[in-house]
């Protein structure tokens, strides 16, 4: 992987209420008309699910979150109010409450994640090249948690154009041996770094990156999609109470496996 | 949290190899004289490790695996070679291999994790502060790999004079509406950007954040150590086919929990 020289980061102001119907290329063009060949364009999914109409009344929040889940992950009770879930969504994302979304809403609403994560970071990415007549990647995020980790981080939920894998394997490090186990997931980096200047509270849900034009591509590659990881491969597919709880109805029932 | 302006990121050249006993403090001053007030530095751990002289001949890896252990996560087995083995290490990081990495040291070693990487910190903050008259912070950080999404990312295992976490619960979002869960792991998010520009084959072990001084602290904080969750709140703290074993053989002997 070439190693790039300067990252810049900048959350560009001016972007007011995004609402259904808006169109999310003229106002990322709007607000970035700057943009250049190889810079990539973050943009909070919360932002795409408002345009694209994906907001249900709060009152159905846990049906949402309901519909949303393919699998349950693991829940957990909370004295204030409905289980915490965390769950494997449509998109095989597993998050909390399936991603849906009350903060920054309008009020009385919860926002679904986009319907199709990178087929929305697609049409932005072709939106910006009719617009500006540039080249650019587009990670679209969101925030989520992690096992063994306090605080959330962004990571990408989508993706067009920007290389979301960096695969090092066969590559030799600087003692000649081969890297054995480096694939780096560069999508959720960028997204992350894109973080620390879009903040939460704020009205900055876009961030450009500049100077990873190494990690763009001419073609809109395979979306965020390849950085879910389930299946065989996933030893976590299941809370630990409730693997736990599984293994002893099972041994009671005087199965063996 | 105060927004930042323009975030850059960079990696300077120039930093050869580091053996143990070596001035880490002097390598990164030499190599980052324009450091300022504000900066953050980060450096991959496994520089640390090296002038810490951390580092035991390969044939011990499963044995400094097993003395870098303090629980069992999830085993795996493979076929080409020993158990992948997911511990909760000394520093209370749930990692493969405990941390213990064979890429980038000497043929026939393999280097183990700083003792105290939130003290490395805070070492290597002040011998900046010695040499270079400039209050920065520091991250140290290590690669791992993350349930449920492919592809490794890097985040802090140290840190001095910035805030690891940030909590904006209690703030307002666009609508007014107090922002109830959210808490960012910052110093994570800084590791993952700080890797977009080190790189791993390469001899670029350390980067600059400039841009976040509203991060950064007089004092050297609480480390990242306080990213560290485990005990109680942890819901995956053993592996899904370990928790359901546990649970079977508990049913079989005929107990219930």
């Amino acid at each position: 992987m070439t190693v790039p020289g300067r990252l810049t980061v900048w959350a560009p102001d001016g972007i007011g209420e995004v609402a259904d119907g808006d169109d999310l290329a003229g106002v990322v063009a709007d607000a970035c008309p700057d943009l250049i060949d190889g810079d990539v364009v973050v943009v909070t999914s919360k932002v795409v699910s408002k345009s694209e109409g994906r907001i249900v009344a709060a009152e159905d929040r846990e049906a949402a979150i309901t519909a949303e889940t393919v699998r349950v992950v693991a829940v957990r009770e909370r004295p204030d109010g409905p289980p915490l879930r965390i769950v494997e969504n449509r998109l095989g994302l597993v998050m909390a409450a399936a991603g849906v979304d009350a903060s920054n809403t309008p009020d009385g609403t919860v926002l679904l994640l986009p319907l199709d994560p990178d087929a929305s970071a697609r049409a932005l990415r072709a939106g910006l090249r009719e617009r500006l007549g540039v080249t650019v990647g587009v990670v679209l995020t969101d925030t989520a948690g992690r096992p063994w980790r306090d605080g959330l981080t962004d990571l990408a939920i989508g993706a067009a154009g920007v290389r979301p894998l960096v695969d090092d394997r066969g590559t030799v490090d600087t003692h000649g041996r081969e890297l054995s186990v480096t694939v780096t997931a560069v999508a959720d980096e960028i997204a992350a770094a894109a973080e620390l200047v879009k903040g939460k509270a704020t009205r900055r849900p876009v961030a450009v990156v500049r100077g990873l034009a190494h990690l763009t591509t001419e073609d809109d590659g395979p979306g965020a999609r390849v950085l879910v990881r389930l299946g065989p491969a996933d030893m976590f597919s299941e809370g630990t109470a409730e693997a736990y709880a599984r293994g002893l109805a099972d041994g009671q029932r005087g199965g063996s496996v």
